[in-house]
């Protein structure tokens, strides 16, 4: 095991009803910038819960962060949270939401270009206002942890960077109930490759890190067609949500090596393609699984086995076995999983190689993921 | 699911050679009480990791806190804490330490009788020294949790109370190297019966808390037998480590109800006996088990499927077989799990149903332990 250091302080408020705990938590002396995303959150009753929380505190609205959310907008919100001497930041939404107000809450401090903060790592955990989220869509795990990620459309980019975790989240599993059959899909799919990227890595490094990391996964699997039919069922969406927030919040990947090669790959088909984050993650993964099998392959048995209870003796067949089932899992949840079915052309992959090549990028847990491997993954796909 | 709130700020800095972080970890500025139990830290090389580490630190050393750690012996080191006007509190030490020094943290801000913030919950969290821990006995989980337990000699008595998470803990696994086996076996049977209480109570509340903590029982019940012949693999005793931290730190019981009555019928036997804390436990539960077969039924048959493969059909052999199982890992550990085998008579279940009844205690995940029902556990046990 190697050795880590593991820090999550934020408070998760779960259950039935908790929007109210707003009240309480928030200080009433707080001046709150309240971000929201593109309206739904009006038709599902959260804003209504929200409002009603709030009425004793000042605060002020930003409408709009959208979906793989971009500088462009963020400067709105910073500027607006910077005129009316905002000192805490509430973000009510999903990940996109909860990943701007991550920047937002630096920005508003920040007296340069906000993007600066993503791009020349100018964020400060002091020079940061406090931020607390209400989630309405499990996902991206951004409720509970440092990490968020910013497009600017200008450039057609779409960078990382990591911000103070939330002083607080709540998360009430009925506010899920609404959600489109598209976002539920990308939900399970984002969830289960967040593990996977934290997972399917070197065998035998934590056996304790890697059962949790497949009780994550083989709950997806068990709860996912439950889901998909009927999604106002209390238990399968708290399962759900719970699942969702620990798959990145770091309780998985404690002493253990990560890859992130399938995210890294994924992100640049959103900046090109404009594809959601989690359909390009379900189009990549069984490209990396497919091209990294040699050196993968001792973990992808474990995993084949113990999630989907794989059990063929022939390594190779087991193999191409393990990534049919996870090629089923995504199919299972209505995505097309072939680059070419979704528009993306040979061109694309040229210019993600030729990203890569200029950022020198080697991905995955042991760097073995050159700028060609990538190109072989995405061919692989496509 | 039911509704729950998880917040656990302490920072966990974990693997070798990590007791050097302790320079920069706790601020120059500060003075600190260092706390020590009886003196293995000196033969293991800690003690000298520790001076090195502070050495451009003021601090003052408290040593002697026991077993199942005294309010007689706490009030030395709260007056000794007062004297040289500490702000801060270093445990160095197992898990008694770490509860003693939780008392300590709060003793020295508190101007009255100690004890009484034990029994008349007297802590506040705002009047409570950061407290910080170096762990060297992998059991109680104490370095991750608000819980501590405190004894008080002139009355034979034993009890629970909440203080803050340490501020950090730092748990490098070679500080275990050096452990008796009895403190070994401790451990593991802690860290395993730590984990029962929050998952052998009502079926289907999380599969995924389930599916985490079989995760521990499973990983415990893989590496123990290892542990007993050489607790010098770094990896076995990393995982045994990190799992005793994770089994009691709240990450495997969000949403879902707890038991406790193995743990209160426990510290009786401690109390009154000066039982060690985890040998108490390895006797209780078989009975609990027993006694409480038809409540627990169910997740007694999915425990037993899941973590000792169990899958016996008729349900009154398996619910035996699951039990004897559990023996076995006890025996294995080398414990005598009966209480006439360990000096205790009748006339100590008299006294213990006694003081239950006395307090009205109805223990349990569904308040259905009373003092008759904690009889018949002593009595199946004896």
């Amino acid at each position: 095991m190697n050795n880590f250091i593991f820090h999550n302080p934020t408070k998760l408020i779960f259950g039935k009803g908790t929007i109210a705990t707003l009240t309480t938590e928030i200080p009433k002396e707080r001046r709150v910038l309240v971000t929201f995303g593109g309206g739904s959150v009006k038709n599902n009753g959260v804003y209504d819960q929200v409002k009603e929380a709030l009425k004793e505190h000042t605060y002020f609205e930003f409408w709009g962060i959208e979906p793989n959310p971009t500088i462009e907008t963020l400067r709105k919100a910073i500027k607006l949270g910077k005129e009316k001497s905002c000192d805490f930041v509430l973000a009510v939404g999903g990940g996109s939401v909860a990943d701007g107000s991550k920047l937002i809450a630096s920005g508003i401090l920040y007296d340069g270009e906000p993007w600066d903060i993503v791009i020349k790592r100018e964020y400060s955990a002091e020079k940061s206002l406090p931020l607390a989220c209400v989630l309405t869509l499990p996902a991206t795990g951004s409720e509970m942890n440092r990490g968020a990620v910013i497009s600017k459309k200008e450039t057609n980019e779409k960078f990382a960077f990591y911000s103070n975790t939330p002083l607080f989240s709540i998360l009430d599993p009925q506010t899920t109930y609404t959600l489109p059959d598209f976002q539920i899909s990308c939900g399970l799919a984002d969830t289960f490759v967040h593990v996977i990227e934290q997972y399917l890595t070197t065998p035998g490094q934590s056996p304790l890190m890697d059962r949790w990391a497949e009780g994550i996964l083989k709950t997806i699997v068990e709860i996912a067609p439950r889901i998909i039919d009927d999604r106002t069922n209390y238990d399968d969406m708290a399962t759900f949500m719970l699942s969702a927030t620990m798959a990145l919040n770091g309780f998985i990947s404690m002493g253990v090596t990560q890859d992130w090669a399938t995210h890294m790959i994924g992100h640049e088909l959103t900046a090109l393609h404009g594809l959601t984050h989690a359909h390009t993650l379900a189009i990549i993964l069984p490209g990396t699984m497919w091209v990294m099998r040699s050196e993968k392959g001792d973990k992808m048995i474990q995993y084949g086995k113990r999630v989907f209870g794989v059990d063929i003796q022939d390594r190779d067949e087991a193999i191409v076995e393990i990534i049919r089932r996870t090629e089923d899992f995504f199919l299972m949840l209505g995505f097309k999983i072939k680059l070419s079915e979704n528009g993306v052309t040979i061109k694309t992959i040229d210019e993600i190689e030729r990203r890569f090549t200029e950022r020198n990028y080697k991905l995955g847990e042991n760097r073995s993921v050159t700028p060609a491997v990538a190109r072989e993954i995405l061919e692989r796909v496509f």
